[in-house]
């Protein structure tokens, strides 16, 4: 159970020195997804010591190179390293042809499968289903067919309560079973001892929320309601609104009212433009219309457990 | 005049924290050029300050990713920048498709025209020429189709010897062209004053040939005869000769063999296979051949006036 967002990269478009361009790790319930690939990403990787052999399922949002180029690296760096495991990609539709092109010319001879889910609907869908984790699309507004990620853990079991238990001498571990399907259990004297006793109720499932690259979309609010945490980007300054309507890019205060309208618990902003020097403007702007607002630095974890 | 050769990348194989795939930014008598583009160039070459807009012509020596996969996040960024200079891009057949297809999927409009020169000759051929230097491959043999390249200064023009020139006063300004032209004077005496005491000889012109992947190739003496300096890869240390051949790269004594034969001014190593730690160990064998011999490492530039 829980959350945790790595920060691999969360600057725009170029790489520059201290400036990686979007990638996330996420582990959740004990699953482990990579999203968005921008050049680098498997440096930043090493460097943040994120496992390569704990990756299963990579997300690509777009096709813009600031986040996909450095998903070929990547890949070609797991068939170096010998990997046998099948690897899942999701992401739109062109990326299969682009990526098997180019590890073609490279002669990256990869051991292991590569499977992709191409992606082409404007509805939100289900894309990854497992006994832990759901994932649906997000789908957003951008100058190409982008998509959201929303990561949400499957609703836990309940937990005995074996203090309360070991009180009724009777029930013992054959009875377990039926007490976590939800069962009362009947005590040789007739009496009834209600299940709500003998159990723990499952956390709430959590959920986290990835939105890269989008002009200002209330339409999303519905998809991402209640998520634990919002990545949004924020590329630019409120006061540059103008310039995120053309570039079709959200501004702090977008994301901030995203995030507001969506009674998320907490944002984490990102994708800033390389024209500002003082991030925590980004912060401070947000803040005015959602309190717990972050910034992404690479680097930093965030974590709900 | 002169060559300056910065690393920008010296490893093999897969980018880690430190360890950058292979690059170098070249300038000789004035020309500025890209040598191979790992993943990761653009990050070194704002490091290491080599200006975007002096490369007009990159050179990749083979497609395998640690020496080219950097190279469409570079020329989106030159897009990105507002680039409008035609740029030339010489490497092996292939590299037209698959580069303009990750540029075309991830819509990098660029202004500027990009040419590239395909290159599937297995003979050394001047693939470029302009009044400063002439580039040539370097035939190598390794799993794909591979070339080094020889950079070659134009012979330089004589420079008028001015302190000789000054003692003959009826020698003036009109007489320049004839003298730099190698041509003696005769005065007004009938004396004859000899071009060479006029003039001062052009420096030689000097050379940089880069042999990126491959394996042991005596062939290639006769073409890199001479060259002030060369760099060539040593994937391994010498007692791992057979792994060299089997991946067709070479060791440390190979290429300072290679760098003896061609009785080469300087020798430069790199490539380096990330299973060792200590580098030392390869200019220290390599010395026991070619006295002159040191090691890339990232940022550090070589330098011959």
């Amino acid at each position: 159970m829980g959350i945790a967002v790595t920060i691999l990269g969360c600057h725009s478009a170029t790489p520059r020195i201290n400036a990686f361009p979007t990638s996330q790790y996420l582990a959740i319930n004990n699953r482990h997804f990579l999203i968005d690939c921008g050049e680098g990403t498997q440096r930043q990787m090493r460097k943040y010591k994120v496992g390569f052999s704990k990756i299963d399922h990579i997300f690509i949002s777009h096709l813009h190179g600031d986040h996909f180029y450095g998903l070929v690296g990547l890949l070609a760096t797991f068939g170096i390293l010998n990997r046998e495991k099948e690897l899942h990609i999701y992401g739109p539709k062109g990326i299969k042809e682009v990526t098997l092109l180019q590890l073609k010319i490279s002669q990256s001879h990869a051991k292991y499968k590569m499977t992709f889910h191409e992606l082409s609907s404007n509805k939100s869908e289900l894309i990854f289903e497992d006994d832990k984790v759901t994932v649906r699309t997000i789908p957003l507004d951008h100058r190409v067919y982008t998509n959201g990620y929303l990561f949400t853990e499957k609703e836990n079991a309940k937990k005995l309560h074996m203090d309360n238990i070991r009180n009724y001498k009777e029930i013992d571990k054959a009875d377990y079973l039926n007490i976590k399907a939800g069962k009362d259990i009947v005590l040789s004297t007739g009496e009834m001892v209600s299940n709500s006793e003998l159990t723990i109720p499952p956390t709430k499932p959590l959920s986290f929320a990835f939105c890269s690259d989008t002009s200002y979309k209330p339409e999303i609010v519905p998809i991402i309601k209640n998520a634990d945490i919002l990545y949004h980007e924020a590329t630019f300054l409120a006061d540059r609104e103008d310039l995120a309507k053309k570039t079709k890019h959200s501004t702090t205060k977008q994301a901030a009212t995203i995030a507001k309208h969506a009674n998320v618990n907490q944002l984490i902003l990102g994708h800033y433009s390389g024209r500002y020097k003082d991030l925590n403007l980004f912060k401070k702007e947000a803040q005015e219309i959602f309190k717990n607002t972050e910034l992404a630095e690479p680097g930093k974890t965030f974590t709900i457990l």
